[in-house]
């Protein structure tokens, strides 16, 4: 059983790396640039976007929110009048644990690619799977919570890996933590040295200005070699 | 690519859902009940088997710990003299998301499966794909932290359905969260209604008790109804 899997699922991230370079082509005609955004379930990334996203300073902003059920992220985003197209995982097989480049090739003819500068993707909560598939995006940003634990890079390598900028959210919670933001920092710089890093609070806004800063700049920005 | 994905998941779930049979034939010949222990990232499964492992009146316990990468865990595990074995799922294909029922049974001959009454199978950091992999358990509990969002259980509701036991963990931080137990808790009945839950705090000690409890009655009681 194993054998065939794993050689099933090589193919499949083959087809899936062919089908994310056509979407970044498509990406490109329009002038869009793309960025994926990845974290465990409830780090916070829909709260870190709902802060910005109406303060780009120009910027146009779309999203694609991919979700296994529901449509409540898509909502909080819609709210703000910011283009959203929601993906849901679950009609495919039991709700796969991640977007791929498939899934985002569908949705781009509901994306209005001519009226924004910026996608933002945001994919299913999961710290493994969605570092495996590239999605056409020009960046890769992932939100590590405080409440998580010091440990997550060094048990979840590819994911900090995979990013060229790592959102460690939920840092008004630092007092009622054990959590040592030292050796976090030191387990991350272990997997990914020197990586980018912004701390930042969503409840609090702390950090958020350098946040949408790096936003406003990913519009602009060359691909990053991570992506 | 689609769908011949989908035939091919839907064939190693077939597969899975044999080889779990076996492992659940395994453990019954040595009289071993089985839990299968499920969350997100950092929501503290861990920690809340370190507070009561050690407790457990008289029930013999092992442990089998699975994680991408690292023995952080089963070395925590091990320091409570505590049998424990740890699979990584990283030399696989790139870090499985999950465990699987072969890779449990790939780890049995390792268990002292004589020795003990009770296994806790912690499982990858995940609310997806777990919840799809039958190990040969006989009971499923899962751990939410108070900390990921009210929203959870109807994103995820595959992971909250399959559970037979919903640890609310992380409740001393319910004065430093936006967070509306209330609201959690009907979306957690609305997904599975009635579900056993017990409200836990693995820093604070409060409902630890409740939690070796239901340990203890798990390793006589029957298999539960969804494992």
């Amino acid at each position: 059983m194993h054998r065939r899997y794993v050689k099933v699922l090589e193919d499949v991230l083959d087809a899936n790396s062919t089908i994310a370079a056509a979407n970044r082509e498509d990406f490109e005609r329009a002038s869009v640039k793309v960025v994926n955004l990845m974290s465990a379930p409830g780090a916070g990334k829909t709260s870190l976007l709902e802060r910005v996203l109406a303060r780009l300073d120009g910027v146009r902003v779309g999203v694609l929110e991919g979700d296994v059920q529901t449509a409540l992220d898509a909502d909080r985003i819609a709210s703000l009048h910011v283009p959203v197209v929601q993906i849901n995982t679950e009609p495919r097989f039991g709700g796969e644990c991640h977007l791929d480049a498939n899934m985002v090739r569908s949705a781009i003819p509901a994306l209005p690619l001519d009226e924004i500068d910026l996608l933002v993707i945001e994919n299913v909560g999961n710290l493994v799977c969605p570092a495996e598939f590239r999605l056409g995006e020009h960046h890769r940003v992932m939100v590590a919570s405080v409440a998580e634990g010091e440990d997550k890079p060094l048990k979840y390598p590819l994911m900090f890996r995979a990013c060229e900028l790592v959102l460690v959210n939920k840092i008004d919670l630092l007092p009622h933590l054990d959590f040592d933001l030292e050796r976090f920092l030191g387990n991350l710089d272990a997997v990914h040295p020197g990586v980018d890093r912004l701390l930042v609070s969503a409840k609090t806004g702390e950090g958020l200005e350098a946040w949408r800063d790096w936003l406003v700049a990913a519009a602009v920005r060359e691909a990053s070699r991570v992506a």
